[in-house]
């Protein structure tokens, strides 16, 4: 599928975790915020740039980017509305919700490298079992901006122990989608205390032989949202990325 | 040297262009400017991030940052002062200059990775002619953002031809930096009319068989503010950065 067909797809009303779609093009979590907090999240994300690297900033009130010609309040498959931090509802639609006001940040997502997770033979288990990735809040602070602060949220992804070095080596080529594993191993060290519960998306199985890795995660926003209360946020829905249309290796590096 | 030294000689009254000072931590360009243009800043900044990769952000009316634990008025060989755009005066010191409602950014120079290039074996032209280096503006624009728009700026450094590829190569490791040359040999094909007559710095000497070899360059932001005309704006001087205590290492992608 193309981005535009799978956009088109989302916009009919298909509601599904885009892991394993698109392969080869970049995916994005979104989050757009009101506008006279758009320099507190800049600053946020660069200070934070494991968890939010910025890929694309909309103008205020649009609801397209230079990377995204589809139109960000239906193309998603669905999207969490946040008023005052707290999480008001789950739709597939935020035609009605938007605002002039609004401007929409899309973050790398760590679904853009799966593809070469799996050229370079390491199992992605979240696309395999076809469910959503495992995704939770650790007990590491980002570097506050502003009014912005909150937890660093983590995807985490079971390897074979013998392709953890292979799964560090191929990701951190991907900086600009969260690049390498910022912790490999004893989820407890994280603040994770059951790997079987995360805060977001499913859990999936950890074989005898696996490891748990984790990467910084672009639902990291949503969490500084929930945690520092702006009057209204829309973001993505976590494993229910943007579908845009930036190819994968635009985001390689050397 | 450390940077600390470096910063101490500088606000000493030390002016010299900062190449080849304090071997292994990183170089920056400094903009400061009114805090109601600072997102529009951040933005400029991801929108062209080979030319303007924001390595820190300090608060607003602070003259230290996290990597920068000197005082950004006076610990800087020199400055430039613009005023709507103009360059108003070269000092070495601008602390009485300094305003609450400046917003500094700290960006990443090329200069940082000359280490890593002089260990790889290619020379270094204005090291080796303890001058500064060519700096030009060229005719390729830079992505706008809100107010700011303006030229792309290239520092040029000549390289044996059969060491050009090594150049690409170890400098590509070094995104935040500038990364990789954007562009190789035909200054004309970059709107630059005459090589030997840079914009900024001094020229060098492009021996036979050299080839020149430009990198993108942070003071692209100030030719931004030329073009754009803040009501004030403060930068470095051309070649004569803020030496900061982040170490190059801390910028190197796998």
């Amino acid at each position: 599928m193309t981005p535009e067909q799978a956009r088109a797809a989302f916009r009919a009303g298909l509601r599904v975790p885009t892991a394993g779609y698109s392969a080869g093009w970049t995916q994005a979590n979104l989050i757009a915020l009101p506008r006279d907090l758009a320099y507190d999240f800049l600053l946020f994300a660069q200070r934070n740039p494991r968890s939010c690297p910025v890929l694309d900033v909309a103008e205020p009130g649009e609801t397209s980017a230079s990377i995204f010609a589809g139109d960000l309040r239906t193309d998603l498959p669905a999207y969490r509305v946040y008023r005052d931090g707290e999480l008001a509802e789950e739709v597939g639609d935020v035609t009605d919700l938007w605002r002039a006001d609004l401007v929409a940040f899309l973050v790398g997502c760590s679904f853009t490298f799966e593809a070469a997770l799996l050229e370079a033979g390491v199992p992605v288990r979240h696309v395999e079992a076809e469910c959503n990735v495992p995704m939770y809040r650790t007990d590491r602070e980002c570097r506050p901006a502003g009014r912005l602060s909150g937890p660093l949220v983590v995807s985490m992804r079971p390897v074979p122990a013998e392709l953890v070095s292979t799964a560090v080596r191929v990701t951190s080529r991907y900086p600009a989608v969260h690049g390498a594993p910022v912790h490999v191993g004893s989820p407890e060290a994280l603040g994770i205390a059951d790997v079987d519960a995360p805060d977001f998306g499913d859990a999936v199985e950890i074989r005898p032989g696996e490891v748990p890795v984790f990467w910084a995660c672009g639902v990291t926003p949503q969490a500084a949202v929930m945690r520092s209360r702006p009057s209204f946020a829309i973001g993505h829905a976590p494993g229910h990325m943007a579908i845009t249309d930036a190819r994968n290796s635009e985001f390689l590096v050397p």
